[in-house]
């Protein structure tokens, strides 16, 4: 086993790796990479055989990336089509598994290019800027996959740990708008018997999308209605507000203005604030990088926590830029300068294209500083295009930070819901990620599961897609089956954007078929739970592919639509509209778990093999492989559930082959994480 | 057996339609639907059981559209996605399958919207303007989709058959510019030992995208370079132009001056052209539905047919529309009129709205007119916005009428290719389709295989979708695994966009197995073709969803990523990147067909059920059912073959039950169309 780091010019430090490994001579990467080093860019390129390539996180496309381009550049961007090369988040670990297995990881926060066999399907070229390190784990073992993911999490240290009731159900929509808004779910759910742990409010619940703040339907006789909070205590509804990275230009609004006396705000080059636009309008950056910018709005989380709030989403933390002032004027002068008299469609095309270069535009994110002492051996300044893909890392960072200070200064030992949209390997350790503004599509379902073992290699273990999709319509059936999927991930969230029909569990037609299936996540939480604290504590994956697991057989090689869940369970959930079932293989003889609820399940063998499996609607089906175990919380009667504390830890049935099982280990929460050994015969 | 005729107000004639049917009591139809008249919009509705939908012909989704919405309005738009309501063609045919089987048609060229279980799992609705008339197709019988399909067939009348030649191999890129361009593309074909039928010239060939043009790279001492038509024709190369909808404002442009001059173009309220810019610039409409604007532009054709040319591609014929004057001069007057000195975000948010809706702008085709003799019984002004979706129809009947007068007067009886991008029922009788600009997405190779029985039940039978995708860039494998499916479509062509790399076969890496593959086309060629003619004589499909003949089979209900080719062929192409095989439902016992070349194949017998089929990169694998039986031409040397004349009629192998069988019904093209009664035994 051997972690070879290499070093390639003064590198930005990122905290990505918590361990430290001594430089080797660049000649031991040949071993591995055909390494150019041309006008700054480091070119890495490798002849591939029959090669696998797996990692990359969050991205499109499938487990195994082999034939694929992708680029690490964070970006705010809902067409999440085959062709988009980054999504949100810049997770640079990959493995290439083939006659020679090896891990590979590129500590950057700079633009990485990927082409992993795309334009010539024999060749794999990486490029990156100069300035970096570069680690790669090589591990001869009879599963490298997952001897090298083990390594690679410990590298990166351990993953956050979610509090137990963020494993609960999830109700949020873009499109909230008042405290009367979330009363009228909360009220929702509670008629149609519908279980609630949180209760998520996006930007409208704020005041003119300032964040730590409530509009104005939340306030009483001039004071924050404590009455509405102290109801959501006892309805142990956990209220989750949205954090946005921008903060509003605004005299009097205590953010804007700690921020500027402290000069925490990111700059153009001389200095000035560099005004983008967001939700809010005119907006500061704040410098997640500098430590003033970090502190300040780190303490923002006060106003929410003296308020008991104990869960947080961050977003447009790529950042998403919607414009930039200077942008504005530069269109405006260009505006101004038309001899409208002679206007041609020409004028309109070019027209048309600054418009469409607006958003997220290169030119801003090459014109914004930051202030990170990390950064260069003798000069804090650092352009932003450069470290662009630690900005949402740095951003969860700065909450996590204050969360532990807050604990301590309350003496409490709170745990808090955190997790982010944008991402950068090492944010890993202070939040999970939730995958994005996805879209009502079938084939992002797939998507979500596909996703799902990248982003744990990565380290992300609490994540999540919308269920249903954020954008576009969705059917209820695509609902539906998508929680067959969901029920599975740790975050487990039914979010749905502002425009189009809202999908609100207790708004759909079959809540009978919702309920029942939301009480099959109540009923697996105990091994959710366990399996999931397992895989931070062993930096190990909860979602396998089943080529890791199973490497002798060659009929795993390429499985893409069935996944392994913990150590026990193989899941393979429906992901085509109007299908009455699918295909399943299993790798090993199985008893196939056929849920109508929580309490409603029939189990039966099934050999090695392929398997036409019926599913109907109403019904989740998964399978416990040879040799698993699968505790199963008692549920009594299925719509008395109210929320994550009916799961009763003290009365677990076990299924599966508890015969030659000695013990399960159990995990819980009660205050700390406790283990229990439980034994089976 | 029963077709039902039901009329709603004074309708637009479309002769969509071929045969007559007495008109019917509105009353028979609340058997199949409610039916509610509000406002002049007329409303079906009926709850649906455990229904399939199957029909609407170009569509995004399913085989079976449960559960999704759709809306016939033919749109230019090449982001496909799964949210998509409308492609480029209007196809009202639909079958509703359950306890009742039927199929309906709504015969009308407006806006029809149908919610098919979308927006409530238990309901169906569709909506449409009054003023159209509707059929309903009810036979009892054990193949009742079958059977329905085959009278509404004959109810449309006989698809388009395209020339012999029309089956070959065609390549097409959008971005070949010149004379020198193609040959190039010739050359590269002949090097690397490929075969080709057609080569397709995109708007770039043309002078200044003027229909019916070449630029002056086709010239030589300022006459067209008749050597190079000379030498196409000697290497049987078909070369085929685009023709576009839309025809140049310029003076001394031939098609201009006479459209002008026949008052055949489209018109504001007022009767004067209306302006619209496509890729010439400021363009005419030619009024396709008026006599004169029909006939001007078919006799357009006879700049090409009298150099040899026989084949064409009709594009952006829905109609695309970049812009119109009347929006240009009104976004100008806006912008004119904003104080540059106070320009806000505000101000911006609306130009980009404004810069957003000119594309195919819907008040730009409301305030277009036609003249359709056969609009209204008084009035043969048209709003172009109800007559939309016959816009691309009437254009490919303007081509198909000059061709007949052009055969006529020269005393031929030449078949011409061709085909279009818009479409409505009706021009099934023209041309053909091809599915539109697709993107190089993994999705939309299954989604061509879901959409081709869809579009044969709508009397599309010659259509194909681009190979590997039009828009993004390909991988090399995406293009293989595409070919797996597209050696099966009538239309079997590459064609990619201009701002992609390219994907011509002949660039690409792994010639040898495309050359192979396409080898594989061509013997198949005698079954394609003779299938083919039988599917369109017969008014029957070519490709089969496996639920319509096997209907007793469970499995097949939902299955719907293997296809009944003909008449005993199963296909079930490899669409999932990186997979070494997939799984395949047998309906029957089979013989396996692993073909690695048109000569090179293996037979195995499969029994029914459940297989996973290896299929490596270089092989195609498809199944003969039982019974079945395929005509295959010899192959001698793959790399001899040059065009489809290379395919020998007279000398064919018979795989499959052989035994069993009596004869093969072989059809070829001989000047005219032969069959011929093959005896096995």
């Amino acid at each position: 086993m051997s972690v070879l780091r290499f070093g390639f010019g003064e590198k930005i430090i990122t905290n990505s790796v918590i361990k430290d490994y001594q430089y080797n001579d660049l000649k031991l990467l040949n071993h591995y990479f055909e390494v150019q080093l041309t006008d700054g860019v480091v070119t890495l390129s490798r002849k591939l055989d029959d090669d696998k390539i797996y990692g990359l996180g969050e991205n499109v496309k499938g487990i195994n990336k082999r034939g694929c381009m992708f680029t690490s550049f964070n970006e705010d961007d809902p067409d999440i089509t085959e062709d988009r090369k980054s999504l949100y988040a810049a997770h640079n670990f990959l493995i290439i598994a083939g006659k020679n297995t090896f891990g590979l990881f590129i500590d950057t926060p700079k633009v990485v290019d990927y082409d992993l066999g795309f334009s010539d399907l024999d060749n794999l070229v990486i490029k990156t800027k100069d300035g970096f390190d570069l680690y790669i784990i090589d591990i001869e073992s009879s599963t490298p996959e997952l001897d090298i993911i083990h390594e690679f999490r410990e590298m990166i240290g351990k993953s956050y740990i979610a509090p137990f009731w963020a494993f609960g159900v999830a109700q949020s929509r873009w499109g909230y708008k008042s405290k009367q808004d979330l009363e009228d779910v909360i009220n929702g759910f509670k008629e149609k018997k519908l279980p609630l742990d949180m209760l998520f409010c996006d930007i409208d619940c704020l005041e003119e999308f300032e964040d730590f703040t409530f509009n104005n339907t939340f306030y009483k006789n001039g004071k924050i209605d404590s009455g509405f909070f102290k109801g959501l205590k006892e309805d142990k509804i956990h209220l989750v507000p949205i954090v946005d990275a921008a903060v509003k230009v605004k005299d009097g609004y205590f953010l804007y203005e700690e921020l500027m006396k402290e000069k925490g705000y990111c700059t153009d080059k001389d200095g000035n604030p560099y005004i983008v636009g967001v939700w809010p309008g005119d907006s500061l950056l704040p410098d997640y990088l500098s430590k003033s910018g970090s502190e300040v709005f780190g303490r923002g989380y006060k106003k929410y926590l003296d308020l008991g709030i104990d869960g947080f989403w961050n977003d447009m933390n790529e950042p998403a830029l919607f414009y930039s002032k200077k942008y504005i004027n530069e269109f405006a002068n260009h505006l101004r300068n038309i001899d409208y008299d002679k206007f041609h469609e020409m004028d309109f095309y070019i027209i048309r294209d600054k418009v469409n270069q607006i958003k997220n535009n290169i030119d801003d994110y090459k014109s914004i500083y930051h202030k990170y002492d990390l950064a260069y051996k003798d000069n804090n300044i650092v352009n932003h295009y450069d470290v662009h893909n630690m900005y949402g890392y740095k951003m969860v960072e700065a909450a996590h930070n204050y969360f532990e200070k807050y604990n301590l200064e309350n003496n409490i030992n709170k745990k808090y819901l955190l997790f982010s949209r944008s991402s950068m390997i090492g944010s890993h350790r202070y939040s999970g990620i939730w995958t994005g503004d996805n879209a009502a599509y079938w084939n992002h379902l797939l998507l979500n599961l596909k996703m799902m073992p990248s982003l744990n290699m990565c380290g992300y273990l609490y994540s999540g897609a919308d269920i249903g999709g954020f954008g576009h319509n969705a059917s209820e059936d695509l609902l539906i089956r998508w929680m067959g999927l969901g029920i599975f991930t740790p975050l487990f969230r039914n979010h749905t954007c502002n425009w189009v029909r809202a999908k609100d569990y207790h708004l759909m037609q079959r809540t009978n078929i919702i309920r029942n299936i939301l009480s099959i996540r109540y009923a697996l939480l105990p091994y959710i739970y366990s399996e999931y604290i397992k895989a931070v504590n062993n930096d190990t994956l909860l979602f396998t592919p089943l080529a890791f697991r199973f490497r002798d057989d060659e009929r795993c090689a390429d499985i893409e639509d069935e996944l392994l869940f913990g150590d026990s369970l193989l899941i393979a959930p429906v992901y085509s509209q109007n299908a009455n079932g699918r295909m399943v293989y299993l790798p090993t003889d199985a008893i196939e778990v056929r849920m109508k609820s929580g309490k409603d399940y029939k189990l039966t063998n099934l050999p090695k093999g392929d398997h036409y499996i019926k599913v109907d609607l109403d019904e989740v089906v998964f399978f416990i492989l040879d040799g698993g175990i699968l505790p199963l919380a008692k549920i009594d009667e299925v719509d008395k559930i109210k929320n994550i504390e009916s799961v009763n830890y003290n009365d677990l049935e076990f299924i599966g082959n508890i015969y030659n099982k000695k013990e399960y280990i159990l995990y819980y929460e009660q205050d700390t994480i406790k283990e229990k050994k439980i034994k089976l015969n």
